[in-house]
């Protein structure tokens, strides 16, 4: 057992924190305030494989691990939250084409991705099927030497300004079995974009819903074979998980880390914050949940890498944990700060406003549970 | 004992639902998208007698206990929040001004504070002075027939926008003693505000900074006598730790309804969430404690009523549970809503940003606990 | 409204503080270590009242509320946990008997359970439907002239040492309303008890099973008419639940009360501990929960008083929240202890295993958030 | 990075997890029940290495690292928390006395202390100075060629049972700095014991008092040098905390997997526990969460072996969250089983009563929120 970075990984680390405090940090606020997508500084990412982690490297990818990629995006995300979550799931849509789209479609889409030339949305969820992603109803019908894509997905990250789409669509009734997953052109005919939805946080990346009337697609769109779908949105979904607790992780360390030092400088009744007790006791165990939420991750990414058969159990654990974790730290931390901790001028609220809706995606926090329980009690899993 | 509302609360508490059933819940989200101060609203409040319902009968007021007033609040918090949270300082100025000021500041302020004409601000916080309150600086110094003002507040709720203030103000060195108060035109010469803070929530009130420059006051604006301000403040605080906690009640129960309601509404696997028993424990979890802590601040507040020497005590519990309480169950409803709790289209993620502040205003929750502590173990206060 | 002590509750309140300290409090520690089920003191308990609280006036009672009653039981609780607790369930036996026996029964069993001369145990529980009450399998076959008694109970408090049993029987098929009671002499021939079940807590009373085999009855010995069973059971679980959150009040009360104390007299790097912010946190939550969970107690109470349509829910939120908090204030009472608290030379473990069982009995607070949830979602019920 | 077990740590495993299961699972209720010390089970442990696991090889120990002996006391507590908890004392009094003892104390003591033919105890608590270690006030005045022994101990595990001694004693009266550490026979002249002390749980160890009056020891009995016995100590508490959260996480683990299986087994409601979605919630946190901490204490273990000089941090942090954890699973797993939690036919309450004084042992859990604080606050420390 070995629980210290590797001397590799201390680099990518050092090089994604300068990234975050030069490039994410300082913009930040005015990307949350005026809801701008940071299209520029995403290509930047690109240019340092920030956008290609885990992506094969035959395709041009960096063929990191899940283990790696999360050392990474925690350093990113302390400097913003949502432009990070952004990359991450980026990054799940570069990953699918590269490892699963025809040659040809690889060779259209992956260099594109990779340097961030062309951004990527997923789309998964649909209006009616929040967790319940088996239950899907786009369709997409074969006709002819083309598919036929219908219907509509919600909560799109990216969509309306990204360039391309991967799409959970049905080509046949046989529930989970029925769904395929296809790469699509942004622009194609037929699809049209919903308002930009006004959201908590999350703002420096754009939410539309998509709607698909009638759009065209080539067969190379599909990733894999006809009803893979769904196996790819699962791992897809393992990874998602893994990387939206990190984005916690780091977001919380950085409340952390600023409340400390907020807690050194504040004065009140004569003494630093620091000083009073019943305020250490706080920060203590901030702290505390942080480092074990941390180790958490890092176990289920390493359970990921090595292919454990209870990889997905590990992963919602850490993905259920960590995000309670680290907005219960964001919290706190904007508590220590008092009345400066609900202004903009400090950054602190915003921390508590996106990773609020890390508890929701990639599955909701009770659905974590749900996928833990049927392991332990249906399964017989030995989770330790 | 009797735990069940007076005829008359029924009526006062039925007025306050249709009031914000019908004026203030449907313009909420747009006050607080565009940060408008409803000025217009919280006159048609102050017709019904919202502004002053503490205020004594013989200056214009309703005179109700702290038990009615909380009753009320509970209602039109339930359709604003933040504006009814203004409201209550309103009537904690009204109340202060009617009670405390000459014959001359009472005759000239009472009658249009009571009917909303004009607006009241109550400044206390000072940027250095958060939860201690004894060492502000601000100084009122007497010079001839004169008090000269100087100094600085902040997170002053309404300034910028209000007509009256009530400020207090450093009369001579002696710490908590040497505080006094005193009633101010806004626009009186001399006095500047800050830019209007950008903040997470509250967004229907204006926050500003005060600055007072030489301001120069007669004689008749000070309240009661030297000296008297940070006992009046005191009075105040425990009033305005009970309306504060009735603001999180009555968003808790509006926030606690619209989910018990969507969960009955939403399918997801194809049952309702109304089905699934993980939910309903959490459902009777933000019931049960909701309950618990509305009655825990109702009983606060006939002790204050009751002038219960232990009525600090009580307050301060009242206020850490109930916002407390008041957040987790927003929290909570904003869960079960998954990602439609984040977007601005349901009020969710409003009732979420708007409670946040409560556990740090009129006091942090920590400085209630301290309070609690310090009448359990100095005082050696039975607290039942 | 009106949340103060009345003075006759205020006299019962003392009359019950004094039998606490004299007769409970100095025998309670020996009680427990020996496993001694106090009779002589039960007895004196009965000659002050305390045997009959809300038994009618017409059959020897005190005629008492619901509310006095818990009044009076968190005095109690205060001298011993475990043996006010069988004084409550001694309570429910005879208040049953004396509002739905025959004449001839309660003529016979009246006087006796009501001074303390005979004890009483309700027999509802079996070992295969702790929770589920309804489905119990105890049979009760009227044969000719008599009732024929068959079956077993499990987890019965005083069962082997009491006189009379309350006994929930099937006369029917028909689920819940196939259920009966009747009231049984505890030495009828062939009744049989099992071995003194070891326990973590509870030990002044011998918790065994109860077998009954061909057991016959008298048909006067039936409670109300065949049938009414389920209905008897289920009012008494509202007031059985008010009782048990009770007696985790009064424990939990003489557990704060003791904390406190001792955290002025012990010293740690040279200070009490009471100086200590920290602890004085955590000393402050605990008194706040406290207050809450006893005014939830009441309110509870008080809508059984008034035959509140919802007042099952309510008392269901009472029990949840006072045996959470109950449990909770005495396990950090014995954490203040540090070592102390956990030998028996002091009594923090004692009340920290007996109130423990609080949170199981009476339906688990499982059971009560089902209840709860199911009025809220299924019934729609306003709890307020 | 790799978080799996090496061959040698599985190995090492399954002997402890079979020695649990064989020697300690069958007989932990009757030594629980009748507060027997199993010295006779212990020298099998000794045999098998169990009593010297980091004990430096040149003595006669395993030489294994904190990390390795982490998992094996895991496995071991599984199968009995007291008396592998008492494992845990004598291997750190063995390893200090084989580290830091002359030579000849050594070759006097360690023979005997590896096999358990003598067993030790670790007398460093005093009853003034329960977190306070540096202040303690049992004194070694050097008299001619001997230290003279002279004051009292307090909860020594072991104590009046045992046989060598490592007593923490003030050499001169420069705070910490005047503490040294001596190896005592326990049956040199002048020793005393107390009474064996009643306790909530960990019964198979006794606990006592010990009281040195006037006792000589020969100038060999000091280990390392005279005042770095507070130095000594303080490296036996890191790994102290290391041991006794294990025995947190193993007797959880225990409790978790037979909550499971009684979740597949119980029926109520005509289905299984395991059916109801309210419990598999309960069990995915529980299962969740004691992943989290078995992680966390292996990282603060692996800190420590490494000599990070944040490894007292570590440490802290692993304790506080592995034995708050550990007892909250206990907790619950009692809760899932309803009544049959409560009596002793069934382990869930000896588990709960066994695990809650790991919360106040090897400083409390509020002590160990101090240290990480300070390292924070004070020193700056980076832990992550």
């Amino acid at each position: 057992m070995d629980f210290e970075l590797t001397e590799e990984q201390r680099l990518f680390s050092e090089t994604a924190r300068q990234f975050a405090n030069e490039k994410l940090a300082p913009m930040a606020a005015q990307w949350d305030e005026k809801c701008e997508f940071p299209k520029e500084v995403l290509r930047e990412a690109g240019e340092l494989g920030f956008l290609s982690l885990y992506t094969p490297e035959e395709q041009g990818g960096l063929s990191l691990s899940r283990l790696d990629a999360s050392i990474i995006f925690e350093q990113l995300s302390m400097g913003c939250t949502s432009t990070t979550a952004f990359m991450t799931i980026h990054n799940m849509v570069t990953w699918m084409v590269a490892s699963f789209a025809t040659d040809q479609a690889k060779s259209l889409f992956c260099p594109k991705l990779i340097t961030g030339e062309w951004l990527g949305s997923y789309c998964l969820t649909e209006p009616n099927a929040g967790s319940d992603a088996a239950s899907l109803s786009t369709s997409a019908k074969k006709v002819g030497d083309k598919y036929q894509l219908d219907g509509a997905k919600a909560f799109i990250s990216g969509a309306g300004d990204s360039d391309v789409l991967v799409v959970m669509a049905r080509t046949s009734d046989e529930g989970a079995k029925g769904v395929s997953a296809f790469v699509v052109p942004a622009d194609a005919d037929g699809i049209s974009y919903g308002r930009k939805e006004p959201k908590m946080g999350w703002n420096s990346q754009p939410t539309r819903s998509v709607t698909f009337n009638n759009v065209e697609l080539p067969l190379s769109s599909l990733l894999g074979e006809e009803g893979q779908g769904f196996e790819f949105a699962m791992k897809g979904l393992d990874g998602g998980r893994i990387n939206i607790a990190t984005c916690s992780i780091g977001t919380a360390q950085q409340a952390l880390n600023q409340a400390t030092q907020y807690m050194q400088e504040r004065k009140q009744f004569g003494k630093s914050l620091a000083q009073f007790q019943g305020l250490q006791f706080k920060l203590a165990d901030m702290a505390t949940e942080l480092v074990a939420a941390r180790q958490l991750v890092r176990y289920a990414a390493s359970k990921l890498d090595n292919q454990d058969p209870e990889a997905t159990a590990y992963c919602a654990m850490a993905k259920r944990f960590a995000t309670d974790v680290g907005f219960k730290v964001c919290d706190q931390a904007l508590q220590l700060y008092g009345g400066y901790g609900y202004i903009k001028e400090y950054p602190l609220e915003r921390y508590f406003r996106d990773v609020r809706v890390h508890q929701i995606l990639e599955g909701t926090n009770e659905i974590m549970r749900l996928i833990i329980a049927r392991r332990l009690l249906v399964e017989g899993a030995d989770l330790v």
